[in-house]
Parts: C-alpha cells; sequence; structure tokens
C-alpha cells in the first residue's frame, strides 16, 4: 500500500495512492482502522509530506564514498562512524512532492541535494531487538536532505543549512511493501543521472539505528528516520530534482529562487554580523 | 493566566491553573477559543508537558558565565555568540512537573541540571520584526535542559547527552502574563539553592532570536524556544531538582535511577562499541 497526505478542501487528509485515484480517509493509519471518505485523481493530487512526524531523526554520514567525499572537501568531523549515532532535521523545513525548494538569496557556494532513504515508525519503541525494530517499520519514503555547505561549515548548528523552510522534500508517498534495502537510489536534475548507488549499501542500517537509538529514548508512531545519502549534486535555481528509489517511487521537485525579503529587513537586526 | 496539559481519563487535556483548581479545556488556547468541559483540583492534577511542539528549539549559550564555566571545563568550542544561532531538542524527551528524571545507568560523570526560561510561539511567523516577535510569544514556561556531559562531549551529535527520555522537563504552566525578562531563575536542589540569576541577563533575548530565526524559517503555533542557563548544578538519583521563575512558577522533578534493561540487551547490538 502507499499511504500520503494530500490538501483537500483547506485540510490535510491522508490517503491512499492507486495509479489513478487517490482514496482520501478518515484518519492516519498510523493511529487507527482509516475509512474511505473520498477521491481524487492522482494527477491533480497536491502533494504534502506523507506524515509530520513527533520526532524528525537524521543520520549523518552512512555511506562510506559519501564520507571520504566530506573528508576530501575539508570536513574534518567525516570520520567513519564507530556506532549508530542520530541526529535531528526540524519540521518547519518538510515539503512536498512537487512543492518548490526555494534557495535563499543569502546562500553562498554549494547548495545541494542528498537523495535519502526514510524509515516510517509505526509503533511505540523502547528497548528494541532487531526483530522488534524490523516489525516496527510501517512504511518507507524518500526524503531529499537540501543543504548550504557554507552555512554547514560556518554555523554552530544545521539550524540554516539543512532546516531552512523548504530544505526537506519528503514524500510522494509511505510504501508499506518493499524491500528497501534492497533497492536503487537515483539522483536527476531536470532529467539527468547525477548519482546512482545502492539503497542498503550503508555502514549502519535503519535497524541497527533503531535498536541502539530505542536503548535510551522512545519511538513513536510517525517518528521518521532519514538514512543518509551516499553521493549528492549541486542545484541551481531554475532546475527540477528528482529522487528516485526503486520500489517506492519518485520525489521531484523544482527548485526556485527566493523572492526578496520585506524591506523592513533592509536593516539586520541586532546580533547580525556586521 | 496559566495555561497547561494535565492527564485527565487517559488522555492529555488543555488546562487554566487556578490556585485551588483547574479548569479542563475543550482544546488549545493556541488554535481556538476553548470553553470549559470540567474542573480537576490543583493538588491532584497530573501535570504533562504544557505543550508538545512542532519544533523544539533551544539555545546553547547564552549566558557569559556559562560560557566562561563551560570554556574552564575544557569545551572549546564555548566561545561567546555573535549572532543568535539555533539548535534543538527532541519531544520524546519531554516530561512534566513532578515526573521523574531517569537517569540513565550508562552515565559515567557529571549528570547536571541548567534552569531555562522558555517561550512558547502562539502565532504563525516569518520576516518578524522585533515588534512582530513581542506578539508572537503567547506565554512563558520553564525548562531544565538536563545534561549527561561525557556523552555531550564525545558523541556526536546531543543525541543522548541532551535527548534522552525524560531529559527535558518543562511546565508546570505556560504563564501569559509576565514581564519574563525581568524576573529571577533559582536552581534548588533537595530545597538548597544551588544558583541564582537575572532570567534576562542574556547575551541575545528572545526577540533577537526569533526576528534572526525567522529570516530562514517559519515558526508555528507551540513551537517552543529554551533560553539557555547561566548556571548548572550536578544532579544524583534520590534529589529533587526545583526551577524556579519568579513570576512563573516552580518545575519540580525527583531524580531516578534507571531499572535494569531487557536481559535480551545483555549482549549489544551490532555496531556498538566494544
Amino acid at each position: 500500500m502507499r499511504y500520503t497526505r494530500v490538501a483537500a478542501g483547506g485540510m490535510a487528509v491522508w490517503g491512499r495512492v492507486h495509479d489513478e485515484h487517490v482514496e482520501l480517509l478518515s484518519e492516519s493509519p498510523l493511529a487507527g482502522r482509516p475509512t474511505v471518505i473520498g477521491t481524487v485523481a492522482t494527477a491533480d493530487a497536491v502533494w504534502l509530506p506523507p506524515v509530520v512526524p513527533p520526532v524528525f531523526y537524521a543520520v549523518g554520514l552512512n555511506y562510506t564514498r559519501h564520507i571520504e567525499h566530506a573528508r576530501a572537501l575539508g570536513n574534518t568531523a567525516a570520520v567513519m562512524p564507530e556506532r549508530p549515532e542520530i541526529g535531528y532535521r526540524a519540521n518547519n523545513a518538510l515539503t512536498g512532492h512537487l512543492s518548490p525548494i526555494v534557495k535563499p538569496r543569502e546562500v553562498t557556494g554549494r547548495f545541494e541535494a542528498e537523495p535519502e532513504l526514510v524509515a516510517v515508525i509505526g509503533r511505540t519503541l523502547r528497548h528494541a531487538t532487531h526483530e522488534e525494530a524490523r516489525d516496527a517499520v510501517f512504511g518507507w519514503t524518500i526524503g531529499n536532505d537540501v543543504s548550504a555547505r557554507t552555512w554547514q561549515h560556518e554555523d554552530r548548528t544545521f539550524w540554516r543549512s539543512k532546516n531552512a523552510d523548504s530544505f526537506k522534500p519528503m514524500g510522494p508517498w509511505i510504501e508499506t511493501d518493499v524491500d528497501a534495502l534492497a533497492q536503487t537510489t537515483t539522483l536527476r536534475v531536470d532529467g539527468r543521472v547525477r548519482a546512482s548507488f545502492p539503497t542498503g549499501g550503508m555502514v549502519f542500517d535503519p535497524y541497527d539505528y533503531i535498536v541502539e537509538m530505542t536503548r535510551y529514548l522512545t519511538l513513536q508512531p510517525g517518528d521518521v528516520l532519514w538514512m543518509g545519502a551516499e553521493s549528492t549534486c549541486g542545484l541551481e535555481p531554475g532546475n527540477t530534482v528528482e529522487v528516485e528509489i526503486s520500489g517506492i517511487g519518485v520525489l521531484a521537485n523544482p527548485v526556485h529562487e527566493a523572492a526578496a525579503p520585506p524591506v523592513r529587513h533592509a536593516q539586520p537586526p541586532k546580533g547580525n554580523e556586521p
């Protein structure tokens, strides 16, 4: 099954996606047993992030080639992880399939896509075994961990570099019936393949992370776990970026240049750089 | 007014707090115009975190003395911030007034309380002026940014050190009618004062943060902004820690030692330290 959320009547509504139509659902499949309350044509669907997580977890460095690449570019923190250590992203940055990635006007340097597998948690989980971790994954979706590298290297946290509005496209849906780690991830810009790698070629897989994480924390239904990328590529306003994971789908987003901010911000607020 | 959430009939219910009783509300005051649907005695209330934020923002270093203290203890990253750069905490770690802070058995070294003012955002906000930032704060609550320092210094992120379950007590309520920056923050352990400082003696105040943050991101109703601490103190199982901010209230939590994990975890999962 493919579950997502779409905009309908000004509301976010859960849906079950078929080739020709999306069944609108009475509630989240993560929370209950939804009934069908309507349909929209799949071609007309307005795609929202398939879930807004209670906690948005993200793996940093999880593919050998990405770690070597980051180190070659001067990121001295890019060393092979010895154990699964999780990080975070922020919900404000989420956007849906076909919605624009908006590049802020202040971004300088590399502005890049990172194609990622996303595990969606289906049940409450603490002190999980590997078997319980497997059972707790409701399904899989696709994420693009858009990153502004200059901010990533200069700022104290990832707040602007990875969590500016629209920097976290996710979707188009959650696929519940796929062997996600046996797939291929492909990154395309304007139709041209820029990267392709085995989705499951990770240093630590999602179950390794879930087992380690739940030694210290409780996972909840709807939590998402972005699994990192092997390869990245640059983005420019005017591009359309696609992340495909075979067996799941294609997450496509146009890249826009931000509009000018309100004139009242011509004077930077107190505390900004001179 | 004082708003919070309490457990009632197995549900989380919003409440308006008075000296003798808590009025139970039909909905969040952040989302609508709640009506009173019942009452409980204040002495019997089971306190929940007053809000579960869409995004949980936290300031790291925001008081001069705390920065000097961290640097003296070997944290070379503890330098005076030149601009308001925000970080994150995770909702799994939230717990309410009077609920236990559970110290994991694996924690070694300093296990500390950090008493913090928390701003609760009341409206959707992007490209805010200072005036709009002031208008957008719905009210103020209290947070204790419990931190396991060995993990904080050794791990790649703050995932275990600051976001293990129960490490983020928040409450007891949101006070809407207080000049929060004119108050005094006091930290007590087992009734003994361990720190006291002017709440508003910050490097950057909440409005500075909101103005800078909303240059890049959208704040939403219910988002919280933890403002950092000037002083910290150590905690041990058996202690009761209280954070008081005059004009707001007292957040009190006992400290417990964690129970032994399930026996199946005697063997560490793949990817752990040897």
